[in-house]
């Protein structure tokens, strides 16, 4: 997410609690996780082996719960719980917003749209022209939708990540405040999840369409003109390249990538990056020929050793 | 689809903008798709592949993107791009109705019903005797409901088909125009969806009972008696005889059929025709003995491979 | 379920219209299937397999197609059709409650929550203190939600139960009158489902986690702390210990036990009890180690085969 407008690091120290290292001036414009971070982002970590790449990331400001030396031209914030740090920070950022409160909702919806009824559009949304939000549809907070793109019944947009960190008295919830990105002429199909980022945004890229029941995880970035058949599942930070067709109930492991132009058979599951332009099958997926011809050899072997 | 009227070959030459051969008076009553037409019926191809099959079939009428003989006794439309020329021709037959035009929706609701809260019907429904239709459903536009159906909630039904024509631009949409019919006594869980038909309708047959979170693609014909659990999903176009039993998660490829009484077991990926009365299992699907067979020879030879 | 009232075996014979064989003043409290029965409970049995389970049990009446010896302190009601007469028990002590009759609704809804647009709450529901109901979610007549709990749009607590006795006619359906419990710190995404029991409760312990399009079954009980990913399909009478992980789109059949701090990586399907603490994989699932060592295996065949 960014932030309305910059702060300095030690503005944010001070709304954070924290003992800071680096330039109090350092001007701070985002909060973000490590796999979407750009300069003048503050991100968080807390486990000696995300460190090095936190520390050598893009950010400006890493929370961090060890003693190290500040990198040259950044900051460190220093918390025994840098989560809940971060928790904190974008909340105070991005702080709920009930439907129930009295502020306005603020969606700008464009001309030729029809809104059926049921549905729910939340605060800040942006909604293009010529849009069909069909009955029952749950808009989240800050959506931004194109143009031309169609919702079907009953799906839900911006729901909370599926992300929580253990403690011994159970799991606690990260606070969700990114959103759901919707290209111009995507179609998502009826009964369909996208959940919002965690701090950024969760993206469907133009001209791509879903079936039902199709399931996008926080913070997954999806290319334009890809095909999902019914009852797909992403996992949370994924990324499918243009092009790509996923066929029903294949599923996705999170922090993958399917590249240009895959193709994935039903009922597979993705578990690790698919190089371009190929097509997959199995779970674990693997190259299709590859796996059909497993399925052959299965069968033979299974022939002969019952016939022994 | 069934037109209103019947129409004249000329007449909807006329209509579709298109060159014509056949007999200008030659009578048409419907607009189908090839795996469900009739006589009287206006189908399309587009692919030299379907050519043969398109010509003959019982259409009376094939719009065709190539100079051939016409069929005795029926007739042609020449058109470069024969997909948007049948898209132009079920919309004008068909029009989309939005719930915001100012037209009575016509409902049609049996007596002994319960219409549940934040249900939402769409325009000539018809709702038999005694049914209940739980809180958030949805009910598409022409949905035919017989008696003692029961719904539960936030299901949809007759959503649109997930059918695109790839174009050098994008995928273009296929309008649908068809509708979904549940015969009586069905019962359908919640967060399930039946997609409509793209010009026939997709069928539920009578007695029949789906648990929660199953989908239904468009064209599908599901017969009598037939039982399936949470999360099955059918592609478009399959045909699923009576007493067939899908356990959980089960999902079918588009254009196969299941025949009577067969059963098969949770997670297995239909891929072909499954001829009637026996058990299958497995991803692609096989019969059940075999598959067991396979995976305890699986389990053998992969002992002996590590106690080498 | 409990009676609101105690009942001697002689009333219940008298409301069921069925000779009984016990003690005519035996107190009855409940009313419960075989799997979670408990003294001063009816329970019905109709098949010889599960007669001598039945009437060992903790059930005070056992109803029941035989003339066999009544147990001592116990009572028996015979009835040609026991489950016809269950039903009739049920129905009778648990009346649907249709959202359109004129009585209250009775919810009672602590401080501190926020109900969306478009939420439904049944009649006599119980929800905790700082609870967050988001849009179009559909919470059943008698759930109970303990305190912080938050439910994601248009998830559906409550559905009926998906249980059918097959008769020569078609499938009749069993009527559900058990209901949902959410412990404290539930969390469930959106678009899930969790069914009523048929005659108990269906629970989640406190501090589970639900991401979205996850269904849970009738009468399944989950325990605490446990992770399920979206897509995760449990079927009815499961349970789930404590701490227990499931990845996205697996699968558990009925009346299977995953042992405390198990985890099913993704796409898999439980077919049997899985002992506490191990890792499992495939479908069906086997301990992930061993399953791993056969696809390897499977692979290196294969290959093999394909060399020669």
């Amino acid at each position: 997410m960014k932030l309305d407008t910059p702060h300095t690091l030690a503005e944010i120290a001070a709304l954070a609690c924290c003992e800071f290292a680096g330039d109090a001036n350092l001007v701070l414009t985002g909060i973000n996780e490590i796999h979407r971070v750009e300069p003048g982002d503050i991100i968080f970590t807390d486990h000696p082996k995300y460190y090095a790449k936190s520390l050598q990331s893009a950010a400006s400001v890493v929370i961090i719960n060890q003693q190290v030396a500040c990198p040259q031209g950044k900051g460190l914030l220093f918390a025994d719980d840098p989560f809940a740090v971060y928790n904190r920070l974008t909340r105070h950022f991005c702080p709920p917003l009930p439907f129930t409160s009295a502020e306005a909702r603020q969606a700008v919806i464009g001309k030729g749209c029809h809104i059926h009824p049921s549905a729910v559009i939340g605060h800040n949304v942006t909604i293009g022209n010529d849009c069909i939000i069909h009955a029952g549809v749950v808009v989240g907070d800050r959506t931004q939708i194109g143009d031309r793109v169609i919702i079907h019944a009953n799906t839900v947009l911006g729901a909370d990540a599926f992300y929580y960190k253990g403690r011994p008295t159970g799991r606690e919830k990260m606070y969700s405040c990114g959103n759901v990105v919707l290209e111009d002429d995507v179609e998502i199909g009826a009964l369909c999840t996208v959940d919002r980022g965690v701090s950024a945004d969760t993206r469907i890229g133009a001209g791509t369409k879903l079936d039902n029941h199709v399931h996008i995880g926080h913070d997954t970035l999806v290319g334009r003109n890809c095909l999902f058949a019914a009852q797909v599942g992403l996992a949370g930070c994924v990324v499918v390249e243009d092009d790509v067709v996923l066929w029903g109930q294949v599923g996705v492991v999170s922090d993958v990538r399917s590249g240009k132009g895959s193709v994935v058979f039903g009922q597979s599951g993705v578990s690790k990056d698919l190089p371009a332009g190929h097509q997959y099958f199995g779970s674990p997926a693997e190259e299709a020929r590859t796996k059909y011809r497993e399925v052959a050899a299965l069968r033979k072997m299974a022939d002969s050793y019952s016939s022994r």
